[in-house]
């Protein structure tokens, strides 16, 4: 790995696989991009989306990837990215590896053909992704970050559940069965809804969605929208990463109107998930501690700002693009989507009864009590 | 061909590369997805952009696809999708089609090795696209679309100038230099701004754009970026060719803020491209036929829709997007860009004179007169 970093940092133009990404440290927009040689990332689900996600990944040098996926390459993949022919019959995740161990042997790549929503598998998933052994520092599990690609309800569950249960913060990702919308969303335990605080969302299409989910009908794809989803994942899991940008909490995409729409989503202080609400409880007793970090990186970025007034000249005329105030839901039960997003599911799905709290018990009663006391002990 | 096509339509799940695509239709989404088989691109630079939206159209099953560029696969390459370390050292054009080849033997694949802003590469350029053997019925040149997928301004001043002499549909892209921003454009000669009517508009990344175009500093660039940009070109261009949802005019990306601004920009009637100007008068004398041809459509919607009401129920309460009323740019003198657009160049910048006219002769400078007597014609 030592050998890579001195690699990265030469600048001869033409034979540096990472000349072109250096740059964008040359030009301010991260500033340690060596950095990504650390991370670890998981992906479940090496699909349309998690293939290309992973393929990026590994362009840009990412120094770990875990793949998880129990499905063979089929000839009808040919349509969205990354698979080819000769690999037909060969499982997703050995071809991915294929492919990938030929891009970019820098990436330490582990792949598990295993299926998440089995008991063996989830109990496989948990283990590996607590294994330390690539960075022995680490402060969380063994990954920064884990991306769900997955394609269907039941295993957005099961990620879910083991993120919470490991406070590991993760990202989902989404594209409709008649391939024109898709999304990316931010889940931070405890501090952002978790997938069983809220109904999943997606984007509405425009066209009549009663065509999907149709007995017999095969979903449709396009490289197109699942190459855009994959991009839009993987920009966002960069930003976080490498500390650049605003990293989105829920991005949606509408291709036939080409419309992003954005919003952030609270935890359900009701959340059926236990694991959920003591990621809750936790990060309101952090509070504190978190306002102390904030304020101190506040004081240390405002002398930054005195030593070295930037955009004192504005000879180009460039004006910065106003954030966009996205619209917050914060529960459920508030019913007032942002335009553009809706429920995944009718309101007579079965799965939408699940996030309500029914016999689990609840672990916190007092949630929204020490929510409270916590905000009025902050509140000078 | 007629063979790809029966298979299209067959259904058979695992074996048909199809049957993701035409599920399209069976959706509701084109209408004729097949048809796609009858449709050239030319896509004009194949790097981090080109290569994938040739990737993707390949993947799509297009008719056929002609690649132009005259570089070589660098190392420095392989932080952008498609192009594999093996290929270091062949030309762009002979690696895609090595990949695009194996990947969908169906598409017809011809390259041209070749700077299309020689005397001699732009000769080519064009009686290639004149070429109309794969449809010899085709009304307009030999081929359906032109992508433009360089990264300089000279290429895309080319393209434009080819385009606006062949009266010839084109979208163009562009990824900023630190990587972080990007668009796509489409150009229709005589109806919306060419590339010589408006100074080049990009997305502001909100970063100190100073950075760019530094003496010594190579541009950076991103998978991601790349990636999104190539999937919106396509996705456009499937709109276009299929006839669904909404083409975009003007579609910018800014990554790091999830921001992706609209707009259209009507043509410059002081344009200095001599075709350009002889392209908006043919457009200005065709509003009759047009607007005869608008009502035709209209008269035939609405049969159609007393037949077939469609969305009577609403079971699943969707609600269709609004679509934002994009921001206009009537001419480069108005100086009002929608919020997150600029210029390209700083306006000392030796381009920037460029649009304007000059010493060229001005073939039609009674066109803004002919305009007004149109409209006054049709006003009934």
């Amino acid at each position: 790995m030592a050998s890579v970093e001195a690699e990265m940092t030469d600048n001869s133009k033409a034979s540096n696989p990472y000349s072109r990404l250096m740059a964008l440290q040359r030009m301010g927009i991260v500033h340690n991009y060596e950095k990504i040689r650390e991370y670890s990332v998981a992906i479940v689900g090496i699909g349309g989306v998690g293939s290309v996600a992973a393929e990026m990944l590994t362009r840009c040098g990412i120094g770990r990837l875990l793949l998880y996926d129990y499905d063979k390459v089929e000839l009808a993949n040919m349509n969205r990215m990354f698979f080819l022919p000769n690999q037909v019959g060969m499982t997703k995740t050995d071809a991915a590896v294929q492919t990938l161990s030929n891009i970019n042997p820098d990436v330490v790549l582990e792949s598990f053909t295993l299926n998440i929503t089995t008991v063996d598998g989830f109990e496989t998933f948990m283990s590996s992704l607590k294994n330390k052994s690539f960075n022995p520092n680490s402060e969380g599990t063994g990954v920064d970050l884990v991306l769900s690609c997955v394609d269907n309800y039941e295993a957005r569950m099961v990620v879910n559940q083991a993120c919470n249960e490991l406070n590991q913060v993760w990202m989902e990702s989404g594209v409709s069965e008649n391939a024109v919308s898709g999304h990316i969303q931010l889940l931070i335990p405890g501090e952002t809804a978790c997938f069983a605080c809220v109904p999943p969302l997606v984007v509405a299409s425009g066209i009549d969605e009663r065509t999907l989910k149709r007995d017999g009908v095969c979903a449709a794809s396009l490289p197109t929208t699942m190459g855009i989803v994959a991009g839009l994942l993987v920009q966002n899991t960069l930003k976080y990463l490498l500390n650049f940008g605003d990293v989105s909490r829920y991005l949606g995409y509408n291709a036939l109107k080409d419309f992003f729409p954005t919003m952030e989503m609270k935890p359900n202080t009701q959340c059926s998930n236990a694991a959920c609400m003591e990621r809750q409880k936790e990060y309101i007793l952090a509070k504190p501690s978190r306002d102390a970090a904030a304020k101190a990186k506040m004081d240390a970025d405002s002398l930054v700002a005195e030593e070295f007034p930037i955009h004192s000249e504005n000879e180009w005329n460039i004006s910065v693009v106003d954030d966009d105030e996205p619209d917050k839901v914060s529960t459920i039960t508030s019913g007032s989507l942002p335009v553009g997003i809706m429920h995944e599911l009718p309101s007579a799905d079965k799965f939408e009864s699940d996030p309500a709290p029914a016999e689990t018990s609840n672990p916190i009663d007092d949630l929204e009590d020490l929510r409270k006391q916590l905000d009025a002990l902050n509140a000078d």
